[in-house]
């Protein structure tokens, strides 16, 4: 068994194309031994966001803290601390911060196997 | 993509032996078509606990709220609000409520092939 807290993991900047003030924790991963999905921690300073794109996995998230929203393809819909996203393989998707100047955070599971 | 408040999924007592006032929402699983992994929500009410415990699959966890502990085999294991757990493959595991008349509440995730 393994506990951490958050700041256990250490941040690493998210360097994807289209990412800008983004850094992930990686919780529980291919380090921990976690055999089916990875539990990872995003959080994303004033004005920023993740990439808008897809992959062939999906994700499940919740929203820990901020004013976030979450771009689709039909546009962008609202989201709360406390709401939880399944996003589909493939469905395009980007998490925004709508704050300028407030930190967002969220958890995000995906298959270990898209766990770098 | 589906989006979640806690209060969309229905909470249903747990009913295994070995567990007290404890109730689960699950918010994505294969009702959802969640492909890999499925997300639960467990409330305990005051004095309640999950069964103790193991299976051959692991939990991932975050505790929301309440005064909660892990009793492993070598002995309880203290948690705060937003401390996260990875519960490996037969590891006995249970999570208690350690207040008499507070609510606490964990996320859990599990494989989808164990989400019934």
């Amino acid at each position: 068994m393994i506990i951490k807290k958050i700041s256990d993991a250490a941040a690493k900047a998210v360097q994807m194309d289209g990412a800008k003030n983004v850094s992930v924790r990686v919780i529980f991963g291919p380090d921990d031994k976690a055999p089916t999905f990875a539990m990872r921690i995003f959080e994303v300073d004033g004005g920023g966001h993740t990439p808008y794109h897809s992959h062939p996995f999906e994700h499940e998230v919740m929203i820990l803290s901020g004013d976030v929203t979450v771009v689709t393809d039909k546009g962008p819909r609202p989201l709360k601390a406390g709401d939880m996203i399944l996003v589909m393989p493939n469905e395009q998707h980007q998490f925004k911060n709508l704050s300028e100047t407030q930190k967002a955070s969220f958890m995000c599971i995906v298959p270990i196997a898209y766990q770098k």
